[in-house]
């Protein structure tokens, strides 16, 4: 061999749940070891230095159930190089497309945490933002699409006004022909302005970004410059490293709600895919989420409370340097449950309640206002 | 109301396999018509315009197995925009995260056609480029991860001599501190040209690219720049879009290959998810690919004939005005599948054969003359 492999020797680690015997679990995960480096029958290799180096080790097998086993993988960090698209290929490339295969959870050592930014604002920093240093965060969003930017713009003025910290667009709302993107963002970000001066409050818009890849960094900086005050981002349409782009964006700086949009090909499946609490809550905070928005347990998406327990952990857990990222439940959320959400996720949570809002009367303010002081009565 | 919403009236329409009984279908094609639109309760939209225009329709509802309906669902084509990312959201954004409702099919009316040019090359080109007008194309891989760069290039240059139309990195390539892109590339370009002077072959090498986001087309054009004749893209790590963009790029002018990393999430779940034909070849086509690699029936990633059939169909039925796409059936093939996958396949395939090239004695350049004499004794 013309020149001697030297890697660093340091390895990350990903768990990965398997279906079978230990004999067939150990089997899948020595073939994982290959199969997500190498990629290359063990049989044809006979260098010792990409034996040693750059195959992944199989660190454990434990029983984790019936027929079910959870492999820990060690991959070297080299092979990840310092590009999340690289490191989404390693965790979880070719074997996504295996069934019986569940990546749990992964690990950033230093050396690959070093290439990673993750939440600029974080839970810190959104409580900054929003000026409560306590309490859970207040969200809606405005909707429907096909409602015109003036209705929108006044339901974004009525929800600021009665206290909301943030106001989103529903992820439906894009720069369609009869909802352009840059008028819509401007008018919203003005009505919420607007709320603020009259009430003293803080606060910001988020609009809903899914651009064209060649568009996507131009949109974010031109909704920067007309006034949001936040980003709705969904990594399953735009890819996950374009998330980290705009959350690493000095230019915009904006916070990063991430939208779990089109992402659920890996959450339904329980044994294939990823575990909510990796998908939900690290990859999000390493693509730079300040906040993952998600579907509650109890709406009409099927995600159970051992779920959302695993994705508020994911969201918090020791990750490198990360900071830990808001879990945002959301989806057909009501008034009414929110006593039970938290009790379930406690003070570290930003709830949105969407339409149910629209459900208490006409006054919408009036509405935000009981929701926010409903949160104040509970958590206080 | 301000303004009347005013669309163009056309709609695409979206078939979704659901599982239950006839009253539970019919309640989830009804939920998903107003979830991948307004994402609103029914009840609270007073407004006609958004009624009529923006809500999806279901247009039928057939029984498809049993406890099984397929739902066609038109949606307005203005819904989606003009940008791939919101036209994924529409199909299938929220309702992913739902268990029990599969993407299978979509269309493509005119007005939505229109955004999107589809594959630059398509079977036909790829046809030309290659020189080959009925056989089937030949395509093999450099790895594994970790051999020097000097030794991937006589690699590239052994394949090249051998007769293979492309030669493309293994998806695990990327720009790694021990195998860096641009030395790659510049590397493996020459050794295929130099190849190809001595045989008078039109081999093309296909470099992998995953790049960070911000600098993803500016690697494909410098692959173009020093002699890259095709790309390989995972839309999976790096959105559609990304692709799309690539393969629009009239800078860099490549072919792409689309590999199907990390988009396993979508396809092993039967009852949820997205079809075969829809995400491997509808879908792919639609966001520029060329030529779909996907893991071939009989290898080690369980697709089935039957999913494989249905792919291959969804990169070739009609849809708007693309170009068909070739499928790449691979993962494991060898040698001795040959027959049975021009068999299959017939003549409109490329055979990409990786590893097991390597089994049959040192010689490979010779190995591969045996791949194509083979290919060209079973398919003339």
């Amino acid at each position: 061999m013309a020149k001697r492999l030297d890697l660093s020797g340091e390895r990350f680690a990903a768990v990965y749940r398997l279906e079978g015997d230990r004999d067939r679990a150990e089997a899948t995960a020595r073939r994982i070891c290959l199969e997500q480096t190498v990629e290359y029958p063990d049989d044809l290799i006979d260098c010792s230095d990409i034996r040693e180096q750059i195959f992944g080790r199989l660190v454990s097998l434990e029983p984790s159930g019936e027929e079910r086993f959870d492999a820990t993988i060690a991959y070297p960090s080299e092979a990840a190089g310092r590009e999340l698209t690289q490191l989404l290929n390693v965790l979880f490339g070719n074997i996504s497309l295996e069934p019986g295969i569940r990546l749990l959870e992964f690990d950033l050592p230093p050396g690959l945490a070093a290439c990673y930014r993750g939440p600029r604002f974080g839970r810190e920093g959104l409580r900054r933002l929003a000026h409560a240093e306590r309490r859970p965060l207040l969200c809606s969003a405005i909707k429907p699409m096909g409602l015109p930017i003036a209705e929108l713009a006044e339901l974004a003025y009525e929800l600021a006004r009665g206290g909301m910290d943030f106001v989103k667009d529903d992820h439906g709302l894009n720069d369609q022909s009869f909802c352009r993107f840059e008028q819509r963002v401007e008018r919203c970000a003005e009505a919420v302005e607007r709320a603020n001066r009259e009430s003293g409050g803080h606060c910001r818009y988020a609009p809903n970004v899914t651009a064209p890849f060649d568009q996507l960094s131009e949109r974010v900086r031109l909704a920067a410059r007309v006034g949001a005050g936040a980003v709705v981002i969904s990594p399953g349409l735009t890819g996950f490293d374009a998330m980290r782009s705009i959350a690493d964006d000095d230019d915009s700086s904006l916070p990063v709600f991430a939208h779990p949009a089109f992402l659920g090909g890996f959450s339904v499946g329980r044994d294939s895919g990823i575990s909510h609490g990796a998908l939900f809550g690290r990859l999000m905070r390493l693509a730079g989420a300040d906040a993952a928005i998600f579907p509650n347990y109890g709406g009409r998406f099927s995600f159970t409370r051992e779920d959302c327990r695993e994705l508020v952990d994911g969201t918090l857990c020791p990750l490198g340097n990360l900071a830990p990222a808001f879990p945002v439940p959301a989806g057909g959320m009501k008034l009414e449950n929110v006593e039970d959400m938290i009790d379930f996720y406690g003070r570290d949570v930003v709830l949105l309640i969407g339409g149910d809002l629209h459900r208490h009367g006409p006054d919408l303010a009036a509405t935000c206002r009981r929701f926010a002081s409903l949160v104040r009565e509970i958590s206080d």
